[in-house]
């Protein structure tokens, strides 16, 4: 491995000037002003990649923003490494509160500063790098590696998904490797094995034809507003437990393994508590604050409407009273099963003074990798490699839904590493990555395909 | 009383004639559009009310629209009468559904149509056509008498209080009638004499600093809109009753026989549940509708927000919810320490994990009339004598802060005998009268103040 980390090492600070020249291209997706940036980078990034001595790359055009594949495919034998990320942004003007003008990217105080530094450009250069370094050091590469990188994560992904499931073969791969999330903390190189899913709806209660006069009938009549509060506050018992029947069958219950590796983590509940404003930490008993969010399943409320939400006081009985709720999964959980049951809580429950609908929004799978399969040890041996310590695992409680698209769409697991800090600022004013990490990540990419070659 | 009986008989179609001069005016309140007609139907009244006989009639400037005021103080030694009513109507025009010009009145199938026919014009044209046929038939009143007409009722009677605070001397009185209400329903001649008061207020519970990622918090930080929902659905126990601590304690129990008068009525719950649109009716159990909503408090949420109430889905735990309520109070609860209670119950109520805060909006008394008193004794016999039938005593769930705040500032009883009908149809469209019933309600007034003379 020595050979290629040289080539990393001794390169970096022309790697970095590379990166800016990508990083100054405002390819903002979600503004259609910045379409011809967009494509400009996309183009960029084909270009270093047929550079670098890929053997194939190209533009897949898609019904928004293009995605960039490329391949080199010779090492026979060997496993197929399918590099995703994206090279959209998202929006920025300086105004926002930036320090720097956001594209224009500035190397200081060991940071790299700009939009895209870390979500997801800089990191997509990372694998990049790695791919380079190795195939200038030794003309081949240790496995088969793709590149997939599509223009409109940030805008939500809309024809991702599409043009996967119509490009499987061509993406068929053993591994999807994803740099798309943070370390745990500074020093502590992170695998990411976990994703909750999602079950999103929204239930409405009415009750009176129109708004009523709450003197001449209050009292007479079901409130929809106190019937859809009593419902909601009926999700959850006194100890933060869900109440619904079924809705912890499936669940995955963490090993005690598991437990004392969150345990170890470097978790500080102040920061924590600094970081969402909230004045303590709450939830279902029995569990650490990172077990409830990253392996517990939860409910929360989303909104709630109902009746005169303007300024001052207006007396009504309201017609209708209505919450969006999302669930958060985790693995085996069905979030079909979940939406059916939500709704069959919120029916079971209606009383006879009002009617009650749900309305089934959309849901996504949990992810949880199998850690003792051969990606997955693959991607600790080299994170050890590169940084120097050893990984650790850990696990999100938000979705990607890319991920559960490749897992179905390619029957292919994901290794999700990623190199940016949790103070990375991403979507935020002065999004930032530190050098250190983008050297060492780019380290871990390389190292990674010759742990995985074997 | 025939003789005034028969003048009024023989002059009914005259009458009604000048009725709908007034009628047309468009005194229409809200809108500075129609604040010169405003002025013209106060100057109409003021001019009728001279040429019938009264000492004095005056326009009373305010920093709104004016009112009218008028007294006629011949009969030393015998009660004083203060006739209230408001000359402002609510807007109309006929493209909300009027089969006829709402302005443009008209007598036809019993029934005086146009807006203002019942709320108010209408029923104020009764204590007038009263005063008149005496003063006519008699040359004197049986009582004194004293008008004070509105015009601001119908836009929040923003400098009504101050009017009559500023001018409690003049309008020093032993009795206050008021023509506003409607009757329970047709031969049912009514005395409303309870209305139920109000507490305001609107609570806060704020959780993080911003809205959240569901994913990446939800189970480890408190939902505000969870907890909120929690506290609402607390305030009520699974009876309907309300749990805050001492709600109820100054609530003047329904004696046996006010609950026998109460059912005695010719309630029709299919016809309360038409009128609502509600599946069925709610509330405290062990009262009947009528009784839970005018003589019983109760709790209603008349807003409630939080978090993403849009189209589709945001996955976000909300930093903040809040909720309107109202409390509908009954006799002897102070408003003051009901809402004190209140807030009580949500900041006792609050878990360490939000910041709960409490705003007292406004409050209104509530009015239970003493029925043994003279001038109530005085209306039941004058609305026998006028409908031939037996009155009765009937309340409303709403609340008139008028009549609260001639209590206070007069130091009067308000005896209110409406003559509409529950169909009448005001703030709607074809509001309407009965003629039967402007008629009867015209005897009825020229018969409360032979009866109060005694």
């Amino acid at each position: 491995m020595q050979d290629v980390f040289k080539h990393i090492d001794d390169n970096l600070d022309a790697r970095l000037e590379q990166l800016f020249e990508w990083l100054s291209i405002p390819s903002v997706s979600a503004d259609p002003a910045f379409a011809g940036d967009t494509r400009k980078a996309a183009e960029w990034l084909r270009d270093r990649l047929l550079e670098a001595g890929m053997t194939s790359a190209e533009i897949l055009e898609t019904d928004g923003h293009p995605a960039v594949y490329a391949e080199w495919m010779g090492a026979p034998g060997k496993p197929t490494v399918l590099c995703y990320g994206h090279y959209d942004v998202q929006p920025a003007v300086k105004e926002d509160g930036w320090d720097t003008e956001p594209f224009e990217p500035l190397n200081k105080d060991g940071r790299l500063w700009g939009r895209g530094a870390a979500d997801d450009k800089g990191q997509v250069h990372c694998h990049f790098a790695a791919v380079e370094s190795m195939m200038k050091v030794r003309g081949e590469l240790s496995c088969n590696v793709k590149f997939i990188v599509e223009g409109e994560e940030e805008a939500g992904s809309e024809h991702t998904e599409a043009l996967i499931r119509d490009n499987a073969e061509k993406l068929a791969c053993d591994v999807v490797l994803v740099s798309d999330s943070p370390m745990f903390a500074e020093g502590y190189p992170s695998i990411c094995v976990g994703l909750r899913g999602l079950a999103y709806g929204e239930v409405f209660v009415r009750g009176p034809a129109g708004d009523l006069h709450s003197g001449s009938f209050g009292g007479g009549v079901a409130n929809p507003a106190n019937v859809l509060s009593r419902m909601l506050a009926g999700l959850h018992d006194e100890n933060g437990k869900v109440t619904i029947p079924g809705f912890y069958d499936d669940v995955v219950e963490l090993t005690a393994d598991e437990r004392a590796a969150f345990a170890s983590l470097p978790y500080d509940e102040a920061d924590f508590l600094s970081n969402t404003g909230s004045p303590c930490v709450a939830g279902e008993e029995g569990y650490t604050t990172l077990e409830r969010i990253w392996a517990r399943p939860s409910i929360d409320i989303n909104g709630i409407y109902s009746g005169y939400i303007g300024e001052g006081a207006k007396t009504i009985v309201p017609k209708v009273a209505s919450s969006k709720l999302s669930a958060r999964l985790v693995a085996n959980q069905q979030p079909e099963k979940i939406l059916e049951l939500m709704e069959k809580y919120f029916l079971d429950n209606a009383p006879e003074t009002v009617k009650v609908e749900f309305e089934r929004h959309h849901t996504g799978r949990a992810y949880l990798g199998d850690t003792s399969a051969r990606p997955f040890v693959a991607a600790r041996k080299a994170l050890k490699c590169a940084f120097d310590a050893d990984a650790v695992e850990i696990r999100e409680g938000g979705s990607i839904p890319i991920v559960a698209t490749f897992e179905e769409a390619l029957e292919s697991p994901c290794v999700l590493m990623g190199f940016g800090l949790p103070d990375q600022n991403i979507h935020g004013p002065n999004e930032n990555l530190r050098v250190v990490n983008y050297h060492k990540g780019t380290r871990s990419i390389a190292a990674f395909l010759d742990e995985l070659a074997g």
